[in-house]
């Protein structure tokens, strides 16, 4: 009657072969010891819903509920705030247990809350202003695109407007401690847009991102005002040495400075702790690992007539 | 007991602190004197409903439900598109009103309806042809690809059938004057593809792209019939200078032309109203901001070798 | 009182267009004779609930439900991969079922239902290995990235350790015999990450993926141990010539061998049944469509400089 | 492979025949011709979505969200209220578009609408005292009940409570004109509770019913101050005679008039317009149309030594 | 940091704990031997879904989807009645298979389900003079409460005629020998609307229960046209003596026949295989376990002064 | 466009309306000082997700998911507990918290959760007698209706059936002392059965409810083996004189004592701390105010008859 009647799995083989490759895994962890088996991990599917909450609030009359009438907008938005507030101090929550599993002489719980009801309070007092920021953002996506209609059209569809939405509230997160927080956020922009800026990147003001897809923005980039970018432009690190035990070293700044008023066209790839000077136009598909200075216009051609061993090398 | 007991997160604060910053957006609108505060945009959530129910209607026995047996066809189909197209009513309805907030005689209600009710009419009437333009890009999908084993594995798996389902009938609701509606069609497939047509782009028939993801076709790209594209493959405009007011000029043709039969390779770029003579393959990575005539190959290397100055510009 | 008052839509008029152009559609294929007007096709909604059920008995306490505790663990993943099994037996099924249509011998009900309860135990046997390698690739993913800050982080965070999770449960299915279900899988990770691996690609061990975004892996493709690969990389096959009927061959080697400890860097694009050496490095943005020796560096400056007319070539 | 593959149901007969029922049935009322086809009906899922949401406005920290803080309180309770009566503006809408159906001379839209917007108003201005009768019937509840442990539990748990915030609230729509709406709620608190408290019956203030499975209330019922009934309690109307037209005559006082301070213990049956006098107390199971005085104490037993033939009676 | 870090709950104990109850329950039955193992019961929820189902398609302006119009009206019907037969279908294929559970000879898979297909074609047929049926009920309710103020009030207010929808459903589900499907749709409407129909009872035509809280129809009732009944009327069954092995015997003529015209006040209860005479009204809370002929008014006032000792007797 | 456009509901004034209510009710309760503004009550959603859990693990083939193996029984049994515990734990802890806030020696939050996981363990332990209990229950079911077809039908259909599992799990939590959340299980029986059980009443072995609807057992009440009642049977309390603060004494024996073989038929009521003697036959809507000695045959004739002052009493 039925598909799977007659089906047998061997369900004790599979988990008990599972368990041990968990145990194995587990092993020269230690993991268990620490935490007594609970799972300790943020939830991406919670960060979701949180970031959903906080686009609606800072966008109320667009992103929040379709039908929200201007008479509501202030409940509305204290209520999807206070109920957002308290989803990320329980994520903030796991974040700091799990960062201090390791430690020699552990946090008591007490402390740990109120470091983590600290943190979470000057993230809903920072909200205010990445609205603020935001709001440049969608001016210059919709001065910069002849294709935009409205700067309503480009908050609602454009892209690179959703991941500086995501990008701006993780790096709130990330500035205030809690890095896997703004990871997470940041992945959910990047499985949303194929745009991927690391949360510890720092970006300036009226930023645009046209079309998007493929685009990577480093941990340690800075990015000054009025910059634009196209699909594909990748600001990236080069190669590194590995360290005495074989890893690489974490948080040195590799990632390139791009100052005011420089746009970069789609597929061109910038990498290294390199600067681009102001007003400058990198071409689209270029590869460039050495700083240029203000002013100026980098194509593949120019790379390859003028420099050829220099600017167009390897990772 | 709770996490959040303690938490006191100054709500009051950020809720005054966002009201401010969107009084200070709207006010040189003055966004709130026309619509009396109500939230007047069409919304991606419903579109996204939409396009599976039509999906499923085009589709019956594939896109449909997963029960679906062919004597309910019939009754499936005509329900499942009433209810898409009265959903898509209250949409068209959405951006006409939307359209119409800074008219200085403003449409009557009455009117407004009506129209929006001719354009989904219009587009009613339109999905015949959609289903059988589609049915021949499967088809080219098919044909094109050596690793697929048959059209119903291309047209529930392949991003790029799904990315021209979403263009069909974004395309239709382009011409018949409801532009956001199918721009928000559009970005749902770029999300879920990372394939981006603009609506306002005409391709052909047999159209084909392969992977897809980083794919651009700009808003006035015209593709002749049977061309076949690949992954990052760009169909983009040249800069252009910003106009007296610091903004971009819209609409005018800036996108090229690309005739029947012709094969782009990945990570190529052609840029501007350039025209790519029918049969042409453009190579993998080329960049490309000039015209070539019929039964062109175009590569880095021929580009290199023979004409350094012109193709290999920047953007 | 309500926006569709008045309309009507004419949808016996589009129902009966609809019918027209299915019939028109099925009828060279003689569809619906051999299947008697079921919907016989895998669905990709059951295999994304397959999957995520297979990722939290995988790693239960990562990514399984967020306050699973130690002593119900492997309850947990008994129930789970018990339910997810039951739920793949019914699509290996419908695969079973579809592949067999044209064939001359239809197979019985009760010989098909045994075959597919065989691949499903033997799928089952097999998630213990999976496992295993996949805490190899997120140890890869940790030792390469410098912006990683735990092996949480990295299996919670990373589109490529997720693409992975993914390949490697859609390569058993496809060594399995069941091709479609691992095609479906695999575009689930492609949707989500931007990262496209056929499930025919053959990869080793300690294989990582950065960013990820335009990833592309090709059918035929063998990849060794310890490989790791940038956003926008290609691994795919050159342009071949259509058979005699206008069809392309199915099935042949067409896709690059990468050997052991290989790097390539982002945009790089390697073409054809072509072998990068071990040890070898491919800069960013190459085009390479000939084999390399083991511990090659092939940079764009030396490809032009050297070669300019064997690997700059087209597709 | 599937249970239904063979199957055929005869759709068309079947939805020919149900079509041929509708006429029959629409035929004689006409309705078709006033309503253009619509459905035109107040639904009970949206009033009970309503309901959910006024109970949690109205007791925010006990029947509100579970993880509600009192920082927060106002700003939900804002929120709530303005979505639920703008839900509600939509199904008073309906009703009186229904109610005006027949009219000779139709209602213009816009002044329905501007009625059924004031009717909303005052609903929501009633919000307040509303909560105060349900405070003194909560405590007339935990003061009543000696299995009560706190007002709480009364509050959670005891269906008596939960019938009367349905039937308060009820109430006020049947007395602003909505009585279809009114009869919807009371029905969600029938289904809910067994109790069936019709909402024109008036309730004084500190009303408890214990238990409550089996109560009827009927419409033109009068109840005082601090009554108690328990379960299976009748306060019903003696049979009519029909009239003329062989309906009966609707709206009549036909229900009795319970004063002050009266308790009526279970399966008593009180029928017609009689007066129960203040104080009094009604044995179980009693069967009674007739008046009795203040501090009557009425049992089966009295009923049957004293007065064998008037209060034993029929219907 | 969470409620249950330190908790362990000796799950293996009382998992072996419930094995053994199980197998001990099992063990005289011999259930595992003939099922495989499997769950073979029909699902109260899918029932519900089903009957959800077809209340829409039988009312599809009232019960059906909140914005149906009437040029959808056929397409849904069809494609929900064709939905609602399948998923029956597959509920008549387990309680057919369950049923056979015990038989010597069991019957083939595919003699089953083609029994199957025909139960459900002749339910299909059945569904418009259950509509019919239902309309004379509707019609009945409407002119025998004082308190319905429509057609329409009736049919989406009294908890009697969803009683009656359920019922009349069962009804045929049961003749067409189904009867455990038969018992959960009318316990689907018992736990609504506290109303008790046994699907085994028989009843004629424009039958109204008003408030209904507490009725209870038996299993072998008989009731004729246009009779009324009241809260907490039961139509049972007397005290059977067991049989020689201590169980009841089933399916015997044990309730009361109810003639035309009859009326029945709350609370009466009427036991046994008596006749109650066409046109009779009986009292509120009467007892009666005979006979009644023709135009009886019964009443408790009546069965005390005239018969004392036969009718007002125990069970 | 939209109904409620123009409308404004005075959303501030409401909201402080109903703030001055809640003022008003918590003042004198000072609820407020104790919790610190946290809801801190037990959920009934959350309990509702809970007994559905543990009806699933205590019957798996028949209540649990519809497609269980028996393969996976254990593994499902074991992890539906380990859930449903660890979110019993939760509601536990909620109980604790509230009783305890009007302690004067508040106990530490440590020590609290210490007792709350010791109760979810000794409720966890019980589990197995439970599943033992109902298996008698069922039989009972079975073996006392003639229309009953199967124990499983008994299981799945009977209202009598589903009020004992949810009574019998109601009765261990509130032995263990969280009387609230044994209410909230109950009510749940209550507003899906009209079976009104008081957790606090203690049941025999082998008890079958028929029909069931309007049954009420009060909180004292002692039941022995083998016990039937029909619907409508109530085991109350008669009135108590409120004591001198006008609140009721709450806690004393004042239900009915029913020893073993007892059978209550429909409608009969009966009240106080008096003993029906084992064997003894209650008629139907009997009113029962004093003890009764084994084996008798109390019918409403009988106590006309023969002791018309002291058992058919008032309350």
């Amino acid at each position: 009657m039925n598909d799977s009647s007659q089906a047998h799995w061997n369900l004790d083989h599979i988990v008990s072969g599972l368990r041990d490759a968990r145990v194995d895994w587990r092993g020269p962890r230690g993991r268990l010891r620490e935490s007594g088996g609970d799972r300790e991990f943020p939830s991406q599917q919670s960060l979701r819903a949180i970031v959903l909450q906080l686009c609606g609030a800072l966008f109320p009359m667009r992103l929040g509920p379709i039908d929200l009438r201007s008479e509501v907008e202030d409940f509305y938005v204290g209520h999807t705030i206070g109920s957002a507030l308290d989803a990320l101090l329980h994520q903030v929550c796991l974040e700091l247990h799990h960062m201090g599993r390791n430690q020699t002489e552990p946090e008591s719980d007490e402390s740990m809350r109120a470091r983590a009801a600290q943190i979470v309070r000057q993230f809903g007092a920072a909200l205010p202003q990445v609205r603020r920021a935001l709001d440049l953002d969608v001016t210059a996506a919709y001065q910069g695109d002849p294709a935009a209609h409205s700067v309503d059209e480009v908050l609602l569809c454009y892209p690179g407007v959703s991941a500086m939405i995501h990008h701006r509230l993780a790096s709130v997160l990330y500035k205030l401690g809690v890095p896997m927080l703004a990871r997470i956020v940041a992945e959910i922009a990047h499985a949303d847009t194929g745009i991927d800026i690391h949360p510890g990147a720092t970006i300036g003001k009226s930023f645009f991102i046209d079309h998007g897809t493929g685009v990577v923005i480093g941990e340690t980039a800075i990015i000054g005002d009025r910059v634009r970018l196209y699909q594909m432009v990748t600001l990236g690190a080069k190669r590194f040495p590995p360290g005495e035990n074989g890893e690489l070293k974490k948080g040195l700044p590799r990632h390139p400075i791009i100052e005011d008023d420089v746009v970069i066209y789609s597929g061109a790839t910038i990498l290294g702790r390199v600067t681009i000077g102001r007003g400058s136009v990198i071409g689209g598909n270029v590869w460039l690992t050495r700083s240029v200075p203000a002013e100026s216009n980098v194509t593949q051609a120019s790379l390859v007539n003028n420099m050829p061993n220099c600017g167009l090398g390897g990772a």
